[in-house]
Parts: structure tokens; sequence; C-alpha cells
């Protein structure tokens, strides 16, 4: 096998940093080394990366992606060969997808699909959580291959009627065989039923355009659900993690409850950190009017900035009352898909892609003086990894750990977007980021050993990435 | 220089395990390694151990140690010498005690003498906090050479009138000038003239056996004086560090303050998660009769088990609203020093001697379910090192590390107690501890690089110790 | 017209007590006056009721009953005339009962309906509140009539899916109607889908008892439930009352929604402030067995006694984050009634016979120190009155109001029970009271001038009672 | 006697309105008469007052005022006969004062001499707070005494050091003692020592101008006052009362203590509710300048609009946070009393003078929508009484009860001031209120059966206000 080694640079894990020179043999980490020591003689490798000035950190993990997902009637704009590519450009080396099962379909069919639309396809190692859109008898049995098939999470809706909604019957049977089972039980929380009324309202009324998915989706239906969810998990013991989440009063609940010791997890988005509702509210454009807003409909929506949510999210992060931040990358692009909706906010399909840019707009938040350089390194990658069962293998800079290193330089730049010279590799027609300036940059991204970027250029494959069998969460051992 | 390789063990750091093999060479770690892996070749040392089966992990720090601490006209009853000797047995390479400054005497004065006491006496390396008794013109001035001194964190007391105490005007005084400076404020959070006066009131209606100590320093003086100090803290925004709890109320309050982003931090003690005021009203021997209890005088005051105080400790530990377990090691002997108060609980020395047994304590709670393993690292060592700015030289194996290295063996035993085939080592004619049983055991304490405590005998020396110039804390970059 | 004086009493109104004489002028108080005054010269009347040495307050009001329900395929066993003679034996003078309206069928229908069981019927007065059993568009059109018709609350179930059971859209559109006209919602919050689940799977593993009907409604369901409701009415800004609170954590909820300046109000009932579930666990007798348990089936269940609920729900009443007691009446007989669910705790029909015991129990509230005695009247009376509309003809002794008058005497005292020597009017084959003593007694009630109740007998009639047009509620004035 | 008949008027007690005639006989109502009612025959009466379309109240209750106080080198402005009179122009017949023990003085001396100031010379009923400003042996022996003397209440400070401050040890005690007699412990919550402080620092630093006294005492100052005697009269479970709260946070620690049943009580003052210290800012004057602040300097300080005090204030009456509303009344003229802070705001006399406004400015909160009108009355006049020992004589429209009346015309207009057609009779040489317009009028006042005011005359005489000897508080009954 070849050796490669990063030397020079300064490694920052989860707790703190250390000026160490990294030896990589094969796909694995196989030293640490103090820099200069003599008493192993002189290191060699095949391969030497000068990280000199920079960080080397563990690669980024992505534990909510929606790649291809069928939406409103279209697709998801990121194949899984293109979404894990601007995830290697962005320095995330593992993605954490999720398998599809709706109402009325199997949960293995669902499954075996999401295995043929990934695999030989991806840049960076993948791996799934498996979404029940229709809690029965035989999805529940479904349930119980999971954590032998390597999938230790699994997502319920508590949105979207009549696609993936469950309701609390069907959330508490779900609830208890995860219990059972040890899988880890992640939540859309918001309330569904109630959200389509006031939406129908709004556009019956004539309010169609973009910013009222913001307004239909009101943070009271967001705190509601994510209060249901948790005395769910409360009654039936089951560990709970609350996906996407951008209410200030939703994370209050989750402090609420991590206060009385329960097991329960939020993620927040890096939208819900920095694009606000306002911003919607204002967003108008000469190719598509007051349209535009279309770019940031998602669920959750944004929210107001005035009203404190933005700096709660970061306070969550800080206070670890929020634990994650994922992306939630599920990209349409205008033409054809967020335009589905032009007349009706209701057919927007929902989403924003930000894979690649979450550990620069994370990075960010340690220039602007708002999460610490090991907590940075601790939200883009050891607590998914922990979370999700991946520690160990990934999320660390450690002897025995796959050699997903990127080497940060923060004294580079990254300028987001699609207009020239600023970056932008994800299969969209627009930025969800356009114009935001990051005060640092990805120089090189190795995914077990193999490095698929360096001298800002892509040199990995699509068939690089392997399926991750994953382990149960390592939060609650 | 000699080289050392810790081999075949089970290397655990405050976020994960890993199977590596730690190369030491002179007094740091200068390698990590997969065992196994050939890619550097074989590789040697002068000395080898063998930590099959067994866990490597950072040494101790134990962050609150009162050596020679005179109080109620006596001294705590070990030395720099004996209690650095009983801290290594028990795997603790790293201790920080408390210079003391009282009312009239001079800050440089109390911290020379420090200095006296424990140079070239410790058997491990040892820091110091200053003890600011007196908060006037001089001795805010004199707070002003501590970061240059490394000691960057200084303690007052809310307790203790006419003693150590200040009250709230010299507490904001002081906080504004740690704030300036960067040093971390410890508190003593008790309400001494309320306690004093409940104390007075019981002692003059004959209630004078060692259990009115308890009685005397009600919770809710706790509560209140952790509320004053937090509020105090956040007018003056110097961060806030609160030693030694056991009120499940006071948790309360920390964690009220954490949850709204302030830089709160609270730490308890092993006394307050295993042992509460129930054992001590019960306690009878026929030596001392119902003095008894007065091995267990210490403040703040054991809690009542019933009324769930002792669960909330660990509770805390769990949601990290407490971030540290110290020992506030403060040793007296039951002859000639506790016997002050045989007829009245108020001259009964205050403090239990606990620095052998805290890392063994801890690791019981990780037998019991309690905590993760990681979390006991993190606990025992990680988060000493961070909040007291020896982070990266201490707290961590890694590369560049000081070599304070324990093996610690999962499958040995530990029996506490000064009886026959016992573990005890501090001077002390009893233990707080008598009894106590663990499933585990420390094997080995190296303290940079050189072996301490190994095949069950002392192979320390009084004079290894150094003295530890810290930096600032680390939990606030 | 009549006069009618009622003299030497000490008046009790919800603020305090004043010594007065009550002068009653055909239906309505026409003068308080102080005792022995000679300004307006001597005053005589047709009856004087000598009221020295005993309390002289307002009717009660029992704004939670439900005569003649059908349920589980019986009827409650009380009907209007039954019912409101037993209110009158217990110094109960107005009540308000459900009209029911179910899933497909129309409002007016099930109004009428009531209006024809009621009228001409009742001994006391008695006014409706609207059951709204299926939101749709035809009932929540038919809302608009209430008012009208002095139906100025209505009543939602959270719990009884495919019998009253609204889902949280049907909430929602329920509540921006009632915003609309001013109607007050009631809420039944108990989130009985997943109630439901848990029922089934006890029941299902042979678990039929009695007893565990207050498992499966475990009170995680209830605070969630409070917390929706909660949720859905400051979103849609309707007041909210919550009826038939158990659940001490529920009763946070609450706490919580009114520190916010919610407009949300508690009730609970003399059930969940006396009997436990651990009585219920307990109770066995020679004609039921374990079967026994059984007269205690309501809803929302007993709750744990050594949890603290029944304590919680005293401080409740003090410290006004419950506002009301009444009794939710919804008598069954054992035989023939109770039994149908002899095999399966579901099968039970939920339901407590109390009506004629309120005021007393609550008295036994002043006499063991719980309440104050003015709390009391404010609880039994003048609450009820203010929240539905009722105040200033009812719950308060003023010149003007309508003469509801009760004599309490504080050294009088009740048996209850259907043992001999006890009280019971109620048609119940047993009584879930049985051996409560009260330290007081209803001597006198007097219902719009006419006695009622004197001297031990009955003397009312069955027509007496009036329907009550009640105005918007007076608590948001 | 003479008798007195207030006709056609709506009375509003506490809970709710009455269409009543009052007929009074000598110093005592005897009846409340139903308008039109003949079963007594026609009423007649020597004076006849028509309220037709007005308002009939029982008079105002202002709880905390200080006549004649010594502060800072001088006196307040309104002896008891100018603070009376104006008080009855402004509807309030009853006052209760402080009497005034400083540190080194006898209780019974300062007592005496405020019966001396306060004897022959009122215009309306008054009674005593007593003061404890030098808790020892001597002064809480004293207050064994209070009781009898008819002083249910005490008050400490937490503030001013050397002039009011008691430490906690003394107020341990003294709470202590007030738990044995049933006196009820009012607390001036903010912390002096740490407040003197930050003042000093203010006033070295240049920052001499008023505005800086609401800097100074910050709120994080009273919030940790207001918890500590929380915790204080937790442990020696004495009642206690909050005067003149300000700080949003408090009233949250209020809310905190009261949810947990605490027997805590918060009162506020009109200048919260409507002053801010934006406002205080901003002040300037042609004859003041930026000085002109100075007529806003009290303690508690104004606090911020900005963050939401001032709604916190009203909100905390609604949610009864807060339950009272006096007036802390303590004059002082610019000329010679506020400039002697001139140069140092530390010496501007603290104190504004609202006695004669409260009942209108808590009427404006009645026009705002912000109280209910029966709230208006509890808050000015019915919880006054309760808290303080007065009802049944005091604080309701009763049989009974002292003929203290107020007709009050929403249909009147008060225009506050000292400019031309306003109303002001305080003795001041400025009004804090100067251009507060109020939608109605106190048209006519009556105390014990004596019109004091009416026809917009002053009808009173100085020595017409008699001492109330008041009875323990009734809000713990």
């Amino acid at each position: 096998m070849s050796t490669l080694l990063v030397k020079g640079g300064t490694v920052v894990n989860a707790t703190g940093t250390v000026e160490a020179d990294v030896l990589v043999d094969g796909e694995r980490i196989v030293a640490l080394l103090a820099p200069g020591d003599q008493s192993l003689g002189p290191v060699t490798a095949d391969t030497v990366i000068d990280a000199t000035g920079k960080y080397v950190i563990p690669g980024g993990i992505d534990a909510h992606t929606h790649m291809q997902l069928p939406f409103g009637g279209t697709f998801a704009s990121d194949t899984f060969e293109t979404g894990t590519t601007a995830a290697a450009w962005g320095g995330t080396t593992s993605i954490i997808d999720f398998a599809v099962q709706k109402y009325g379909e199997r949960v293995e069919d669902g499954l075996a699909h999401w295995h043929e639309l990934a695999g030989g396809n991806c840049a960076v190692d993948y791996g799934f959580h498996q979404i029940i859109g229709g809690v029965d008898e035989e999805s529940l049995k479904a349930m119980e291959n999971l954590v032998d098939e390597g999938i230790t999470s699994y997502k319920l809706f508590m949105a979207y009627p009549g696609v993936f909604y469950s309701d609390d019957a069907q959330i508490l049977r779900a609830m208890q065989k995860a219990r059972e089972l040890g899988l880890l039980t992640m939540m859309h929380a918001e309330n569904g039923p109630a959200i389509d009324v006031l939406a129908a309202q709004l556009a019956e009324s004539g309010r169609t355009a973009p910013y009222y998915h913001g307004i239909a989706r009101a943070w009271q239906m967001e705190e509601e659900a994510t209060h249901r969810a948790i005395m769910l998990s409360d009654l039936t013991e089951a560990p709970l993690y609350i996906v996407h989440m951008s209410a200030k009063q939703a994370v209050e609940q989750v402090a609420w409850a991590r206060d009385k010791g329960k097991n329960v997890f939020g993620e927040t988005c890096p939208q819900y950190l920095y694009l606000s509702l306002e911003k919607q509210l204002g967003a108008r454009s000469d190719e598509w009017g007051d349209f535009e807003g279309a770019k940031w409909v998602c669920s959750t929506p944004l929210r107001s900035e005035e009203e404190g949510h933005l700096d709660a999210m970061w306070q969550g992060l800080r206070t670890n009352d929020l634990q994650m931040v994922s992306t939630d990358h599920c990209p349409f692009c205008m033409k054809d898909q967020k335009t589905l909706g032009k007349d009706d906010f209701r057919a927007i399909p929902n989403g924003i892609g930000s894979i690649e840019h979450r550990v620069d707009l994370l990075y960010q938040g340690v220039v602007d003086g708002r999460i610490s350089l090991s907590r940075w390194v601790e939200l883009i990658s050891t607590t998914p990894a922990r979370m999700f069962g991946l520690y160990g293998r990934k999320g660390v800079i450690q002897p025995g750990a796959d050699a997903d290193i990127v080497v940060y330089d923060p004294n580079g730049h990254t300028s987001i977007g699609i207009g020239e010279g600023r970056t932008h590799h994800m299969n969209m027609d627009h930025s969800a980021w356009e114009g935001f300036e990051i005060d640092g940059h990805v120089d090189v991204t190795i995914s077990r050993g193999t490095v698929l970027v360096a001298d800002g250029e892509f040199k990995g494959t699509k068939g690089h990435g392997q399926f991750l069998k994953r382990d149960l969460t390592q939060y609650l051992v």
C-alpha cells in the first residue's frame, strides 16, 4: 500500500488542536507524530502534503442529504454523483442520505432502490437513514432488519399528510420498535395538518408568493411538534433527534428536555444560521421578479431575524442544545422545478442546496467569533460520526481511522456562487448562497487515503465512495 | 532521551477510544501508532509497558486541592509530599492547589509562601489558583501579576465572614478586574452570613453534633449564592466557575444560566455523588460514638439523598450542566483535628480527603452505567485541562503532550480504606471512603515519561513534580 | 312578589366576608343590609331564614356535567331531573351541561335534543356548552348561531378517535371560528390516538383490570395534548379552557402559558384532588372483587398520589394556575353499566358522579387549610359564573343578582355515601365517595328565591329550573 | 347620625359590577340596594349624590407613601397634610406610610415620631408600616409590639448601606421574627453594595447626569436581590412582599416563586408602567437643561422601554405575578432639593410624587385595554386592603364597610400637571406627570361618610383622617 504524509499542519480535533504530522498507510491513518521527533528515525512517505500554516481536520460528515429525492412531481436535481462531487469540493467526505419508503410501499424496496441509485456513483462514502412514510405492521416488521443492513436511524414526518406523514399512533408504535432495536428516531417536527390549513387559507386568499410558505409554517407549529415528539419519546424511552430546526421556541423545548436528562438531540442547518424570512420577503430579481424568494423555500422555513431566531440557532450551537449542523441538501433548479409553484407557493419544491458549503459556512462562524475552532470540527465531523455510529472510523484524526482528511487554509478565501470566479459545483441553475464570502478555503480533500481535491482540481472518481454500514449511535453509551 | 512504549492498550480520549500504541520520548508523547502497522518499520523503545486489555488514559487532573491549608486553628493533614504521592497512587498526575491570601495579607506573600510549601516537595505536577480573601485596592492591583505568574484563576468566598468572605461590592470589583485580565473567577457559593446565624442558633440550642453542620448550611443558601454569583457575572461579563456544588437547586441555577448562553461552569466532588446527609446522620462507631459523622463535615455539606441531590449531581454530569469533578481534597485527622469540634460542630475543621480516589470513584460511575467511558476521561482529565489552561500539554493522549499516562485495568479491583488489604496513602487516621469497592484499578501511573507507580509500588520521588504555569482558560476560545 | 330575608349570617363572597342580612324580593336579591342598622326602619319579610353562625354563599355552579350522556352503548345514569335534584341537595343551583354533536350529526339537532331532555325537568337552572364532535363546513357554520342561543362555549376532544375526536386541522379551524365569534374553546386534552394504542397493547397482553385504564392514559399524553392545545390557541389567539386536568405536568404547561400572559384556563375535578391511582389499584370488594376499581374509571384518569399529582392540583388552586373545579359529573351504575367492561377496561363507561358533593368536598379543603374561605366561594361559584358569562346574575351575593343562596353550616357534618345515615341522592348504585366525611353541611338551598332544600327535606320541583342564556366569558374583559 | 345615598351609579367591586344604590349611615355603608326595588319602601337620605352614568368604587388605598421622609439631607416635600389632601383630590382615601427607624435609633421612637407627624394632620385615613433600618437584638425585640400597635408589616432594605441597609444575617433574623409574629416582610430589593460601586465608578469617570442613576442601578442587581429575598423567605417561611419593582427579570423571579406556591408578592408603581429610561435620557428643558431628568430619579430606577420592562409590568398585572400598584410617593422639589445633585446624580434625592394620580393613571389602563374595570378596583383598593389587613373596613363597597367611596366619571377628563387648567395639588414645583391626559375624572371623594371632594372643591379638613390599626395580612388566610 502506498503511504501519504500530511506534514506541518495543525491537527484540529473536537477537544483541541495539536501540531502533528499525520501518516497514512493505504486507506487508514496509522500514526500521529510530533513534528521533528527523531525517535522513530526519519519519516518518509510516497506522497507528502505540506500543510504548514493550515488546519488538518477530519473530513466533513453531512448527515442529512436528499439526492434525487422525488418531491412534488419532480426530483432533487443532484444525483449521487453530482452531489457527492460537490461535497468533496467542499471538504465533506461522508454523507448520510435518506432511503425513502412512502405509504403503500415496502421498506425493503425503498432501500434497495436507494442502493441502486447510489451504488457505484458516489465520489465520497455514503450511508443511509430510512424514511418510514407509512407505519404499519409490515413496515414495523421491516425495521427489524435495518440494523443488520447498517441503517441505524430512521425518520418520521409529522408533516406532509398523505405523503410521508405519521399520526401519533404510528409514531408511538415506531418509537416503541426503535427503542427495542436501538434505532435512533429522527423527526421532521412540524404540525403538518395544521400548517396545511393555514397554507390553503393563504393561497385561497391570493397570498401565493413564496414568502407565504414561511408564514403558513408558523413557528408555533414547529414548537408544538417538537414538544409532542419529545413527550412521545419520553413515554417510549426512545432517543429522539429533531431534524432541521429553525424556530427558537422549538430549541427551547429541546433545551427543556435536555435539562431534564432526556435523550433528545437537535439539528439545525446553515440556512437557519444565515438566511432570514426578511431576506426572502424582500427578494426580487430581473429574472424572477418577486418569485426570486422561491430559491429559499424549504421546510422548516426560514425564520424572522428580527424575532431572534437566527441568533438563537447560533446560541443553541454554543450551549449544545443543538448538537448538529447538517445541510438538508435538497436542490431544485428554478427553471422547470421551483417554477412549478409560480402561482401557488404550495407547489414549489421544498429545498436548498448547501452540501458544498457547510464546512465553509461553519468556519465563517469561527472567524466571526461565534464558535471555537474545536467546536467547528465537532459540528462538521465528530458529532455526526458519534451520533450516527461512525466514530472511530470517521470523525477524528487518529491512528486506525479512515484517512478522511481535509487541509483547510485559514488564510485562503472562498467566494460562493455561480457567478464568475465563484465556487459552485452542485447541479443547480442558481445558488442559495450567492455572494457569500468565506475567510478560509478547502485546499485538499482526502477520502480513505485518496486525494479527491487538490490544487483547485477534482481528482476523484464517481465509484470511489463506499456504502457505510453504521453502528448504533454512540451518543448513548 | 530514553523512550517508552505503552503497547496494546485502548487509548481513551474525551471523544472516544482507539486501539493505539503510545510512544514516549523523554517527557513527551511523540507518536500514536496503529497497532501492527509496518509503514514506519518495527517500533522499539527502551521501556515497553504492556497495556493489553487495559485503558490508556491521560493522567488525572485534580483542580481543587488544599494541601496544608490552615483552617480553624489547625492545618490540612496532607503535605504537598504526602498528598501528591497519594494522587499518583490514584492515577492523578497534576493538581491545582489554592495559594491563600487572607484579609490583611499581601497576595504576593501568600503566593510566595505556597511556592515555598510546594517547591521541591511534589510527586506530580502542580499549579495554583489564588485565593483572594481580602479584596481591596492592593489585592486588586496584585491580581494584575497573576497571569504572568501562570496563575490564571482565582477564588472568592461568599462564606466564612471574617476569614475569606467577600461582600458583593468586593466581588463586583474583583470580577471587573478578572474580566479585564482574563482570569477565571472561582466561587465558593454559600451565603455565609445567613448560614452563620443558623449555625449559631442550632449550637446555642444544644444541637451540636456533626450532622447539624449540614442542617445549618441549608440548600437554599447554596442556591441563593449561586444565583447571586451568576448575576454578578452577568453584570460584569466575567466568566464564572462555581466550586463544590452539592444542591440540586443550585445546579438548576447553573443550568438556567447556561441555557441563556452565559459563561457559567459548575464543579461537584465525589462526596456529593456518593455520600449523603442521611449517612452522616446515622453514623456511629465504637471509637467516636455519634461524633463519627465528623468525618464527613465539609462545605458545602453532604445533602439529602432522599431529596434527590445525589442523583441530581450525576444527572448534571450527564447533561453537562456540571462540567467538573474535583476533590476539594482537604484532609483532617479525627484525632486532634476533627475533635476540635467535639462539643460544637462549628469548630470541626471542614474537609474530606479524596485525592487518591477520584479517578476510581468516577470509573465506578462508568461501571454503574451513569457515565460513558469517554465522559469519564473528559471529567477526570480533559475538561480540567481545558478549563484551567493546560490542554495540549495535559488532558489528552496525543503527540506533543506531556507523557502523563495512566494504565487502568477494567478487570482489576480496588478496595478503598485504611483497613487491611485496602488502599489508602493519604495522611489521615481514617478514610471518608472506608469500604468502597471499585471494579477497576490504576495499574501504572506515568508523569512526564517517568513511571511513578507500577507493580503495586511507588517509584516516584518527591521532587519530580514541577510547577505548572497555566494559560488562560481554553473553554472560552 | 313575596320577600325573604336571610338574617344573621356571614356573607362570603370571592374577595372576603361580611356580616350582612340578605333581602330577597321575588327571584332576586334586592338588598344587602348591615345587621341592626335602623336607617331604613325595621326590615321585615314574608319568610325569614335564620343564618346565625352560618355562611351565606352564592349557590354553587357546576360548569361540567353530563346528564344522560350516551357513552359506550349506555347512558349516564342521572337524568336532568335526578341529577339536578342531587345538585340542589349539595348546594349547587346552576349547572352547565354539554349538548352533543357527533361526527355525521347536525349541531342544531344535537342542541335541540338537549333542550328536549332538560326542558321542564330540572330542579335548578341549567345552561349548555356545545360539543362539536365533527368539525366540518357545516358544523363551523352552525357555530355562528351559538352565541345567540346563549351557548357561548363549545368543547373539542383530542381523545376518542371515531367518536368525538378532532384532529389538529379541525381544532385549528374551530379555534379560528371561535376567536371570530367570541366563543370559549373547551378542550379535552389527551392524545387519544396514542392512548388507544397503549390501551390496546395492555388489553391484548391480558392486563384488562380497571387499573390499566389509568396506565394506558399516561400523564405524558395529557401533558402533550395540553401543550398542543396551548400552541394552537397561541396561533389562533383563541382563549382556551382545559377541562378535567389531573396531571401535574399538564398543570405546569398551563402555568407556563399563563406566565407568558396567554388566555389559558385550567379546570380540575374533586376526584383529582382526593382520589388516587394507588387507591384504584388496591380496590377490592366482596361484591365486585378487583373490578371494584371500575367505580373510579374516568378520563382523564386518577393519577398517582406518590408522584405528587394530587398535591399539585391543590397547589394549582392556590397559585391560580387552576381556576376551576367542576365535577365532570357522568355517573354510571356498576350493575349493567360499568360491568360492560368486566373483561376489558376499554369497555368500562368513563365517569364518576359527584354533582352532589362538590361544594362539600371543596369546603373540606378550607377545613384542612388548603384554601381560604373566599377562595372556596370563588371556586364553587364566582369563577364559574365569570368564566361562562353568568356573573352578576349568578356567582355573587349582591343586589340585582338571582337569589341563588346557600346557607352553609360550618358546625354541621356530612357523611357521604349510600350507606345508612349517609348522603346520596344521585341515581347510582354506589358512590365514588363512600365514606368521605365533611366538617360542614348544606342547610338551605335557595334558587331564584325559592327554597329547594331546607330542614333536611327537598322542597323543590322538577320544572323550577330555567335555561340560562349565557353572555360571553367575562374573564377576558 | 346623618345618612347619605349614592344613587344611580354602577358599583364596581373586584369581581365585577352591579347597578346599585349605596346607603351610608354615619361613617359606614349600611346597605346596597337594587335600584327601584320597593320592598323596603322609598329610600331617602339626608344627602343624595347622583352617580348616574358613573362608577361607584371603594376609595383608593395607597400602601406605599413617604411623607416628610428625611433623605439625603432634605425631606420629602409633602407633609401629611398636603400629601393626604392631594390624595383625596385623586380618589385615594387611605394611605400607609412608613415610620422610620435607622441604625442606632429605637423603633419605638421612630414610630412615636411618625404618629406625631401624622396625628391631627391627615385629610384621609392613614396607617403605618415600620421601617427597620438597624436589625439588632433591641429592634427585634421591639418588633414584638408592632402587631398590637396595628402595624402588621415592616420593611427592610437591601440597598442604602450605612442608612437603611440590612445584610443577609440581619434579614434572616428579622424574617424569623416576622414569621413568628405574623408580620409581613416588605423588601426594597436592590443589591445596594454592588450598585454603590457602579455609581461611584460612573460619577468618578464624569458621568454625573441624572440618567446615570438608572445605569448604576442595573436590572441585574434588582433581579438578584429579588431572588435572594425569595430564598431567605423560603428558608424562614416568612411571606414576602417586594416593593416598587421595575425590572422584568425581577418579576420573572416573583413569577417563578409563585409558580412553586411560595407566598411572595410584588408591587410596582405608576412610574414603572408609564415612564422610561429613554425618556429620562432625552429629557431637556430651558429651565433645567439636561438636569431635567432629575425629576424622574427614583429607586428602583426607570427602566428601558425598548428592553420591554414597561410592557412586562403591565403583563405582570394581568398575570397577577404583580398584585399591587402603589405610588412610592416621595416628592422633592427641583429647587433646593433635586438640585442637591446637580453635579453628581448620587446626591439627587430619590423620589417621585404620584399620590394624586394613581387612581387616574390606572384607570387609563382600563381605557387602553390593558386591564379590566374590576382589576382596576382590585389594584387600587381591594388588594391593598387584603394585603395589609384592612379588608372589610376598606377595599370594598359592602354593608358594614367604612363609607370610603369615590364617584368616578368615565366621561370626564383629567389633565395632569402644574400648567394652567391642569390638576396638581401636591407640594412640588413640578410634576413628574406633566402633560398626561386621562380619559376619566374623580368627581366625588367620600371618606367615612364625609364628602372630601365634590364639585371641583376640596371640602375636607386636615384632622379628619384617623390612624388605621391594621389586622394581619388577609392574603394568607
